[in-house]
């Protein structure tokens, strides 16, 4: 080893033995704290680098914390949460209502775009892409702008009373991916978690919002409601290969919309930091 | 609905819009470009809402685009990739080197560590968690840093050569973490497509490191050499099954150590812009 590289290495070391200490003051929304329980022998000199990096004034600042919060969501390695991390809840809005959010939309919907147009859609009429409604289609930040952007616990009532009034916006980028693998031969099957007694208003809202020509609307019948959105979702799509279907797409902003069983050739996970569906 | 909510409904449109604009500047490392193909109809009013916003100065700064590409990977999103997107080099190399890096390590293990304790470890010595090894229990980014942090293409003779020293750094947390599900019960099965050649030196470098009674360490026999790492990984959890043990926990930083069959009741993504393994 070289003197740089050797010197180089000690450094990554020490970074990343500060970071799992200063990391420490992350909590997620919903842990058992039985810490307690276990001896946690320190294998390695985690306090001295830690104080030395305190010292320098290195210590990992909250919005740094919730930005790991916020990855650790999108890549599924959360425990189911109920709330934000309340010290993260300036972190979320400000994510939300800046050019971040959208941006990563728009990342996303680019790839499921560019698969779209080089998966094979044969002329059968059998090749169908998979899309969730609230975070996906059609956009419900107005209402969790007035309930703090997933820091407030979720309200069935009010949620239903902003549902039935028709007005989420659409995700341009969504929008603009629901054209194109329609456009693309796809058959296009809206799968929402939203209960069959809103079939009227969500129709008028995607329509309203420029969704057209969908397929099939699926939502949910009264035997589903007490079933997890992963076995419900998944049953669904099961439904739909019985009936001869290829599912090669998915696009949904809750892994529930893309796990379980009978899972798309291809999913696509759009970003939310508001709220976890099981 | 009332006049403030129709007025954060305008803007929330608006800020969608220009975004979805503005974000056609990203650029995925490997993105065939056939979009010549399609006709693309504008639904909506998207260039005079950019170019209101482009008057405003509201473009997506080329950081928030490579945040974008980094969770887009970190959720499954990408395609395979080969190498960073060029513009994103810098904010790679920041992020690596950063605090943020080492922040989000950390929180995976912390999601990892309070599963592991919640998880029941039965008294029959089958429950198992399987660990990958590079870029999971040691970093190897003082190799990265020398060859652009995945900028580069990979070599395969260099990297062997840095793999041959065995020197490469333990991921502090990934320690911790090992240690825990250790002292639970877990039998530790370390997963690897470093090839059977280089066996001695991993258990050299893993040791070095304060790794140590791992149950078994699993190396790239010539005969998986061919297969996606996806397959190998899969296959080989499927004979820990048939041998009786019950994957409970998987980390791994890339998709191919925790997707395809067999696979971990739960499974933890560590992060890695680096590289793609399929």
């Amino acid at each position: 080893m070289t003197r740089h590289a050797g010197a180089r290495l000690l450094l990554v070391v020490a970074v990343l033995s500060a970071a799992a200490i200063a990391a420490e003051g992350v909590e997620a929304a919903v842990v058992v704290d039985d810490a307690h329980l276990l001896p946690r022998p320190l294998v390695i000199e985690l306090p001295t680098t830690a104080a030395a990096e305190a010292e320098k004034g290195e210590v990992v600042p909250a919005e740094v914390r919730c930005a790991s919060w916020r990855l650790a969501g999108e890549a599924n390695n959360l425990a189911p949460w109920k709330s934000l991390p309340e010290e993260c809840a300036g972190y979320v809005r400000e994510y939300l209502t800046g050019v971040a959010y959208r941006s990563d939309l728009e990342v996303v919907a680019r790839e499921a775009s560019a698969y779209a147009r080089t998966a094979r859609v044969g002329d059968d009429g059998r090749d169908a892409w998979v899309f969730d409604v609230d975070e996906t289609l059609l956009s419900n930040l107005p209402y969790y702008a007035d309930h703090g952007y997933g820091l407030e616990l979720f309200d069935h009532r009010e949620f239903d009373k902003w549902v039935e009034r028709g007005e989420a916006p659409a995700i341009p980028s969504s929008l603009k991916l629901y054209n194109e693998v329609r456009d693309l031969g796809f058959k296009t099957f809206l799968l929402t978690g939203r209960s069959e007694g809103h079939h009227g208003v969500t129709v008028d809202n995607l329509k309203k919002q420029g969704f057209h020509d969908w397929d099939k609307l699926i939502l949910r019948a009264p035997a589903d409601r007490k079933k997890t959105a992963t076995i419900y979702k998944s049953e669904k799509r099961k439904e739909m290969e019985e009936e001869g279907y290829r599912i090669l797409g998915n696009s949904g902003d809750q892994w529930s919309d893309l796990l379980g069983f009978s899972t798309s050739a291809r999913s696509f996970k759009l970003p939310n930091p508001m709220y976890y569906i099981p």
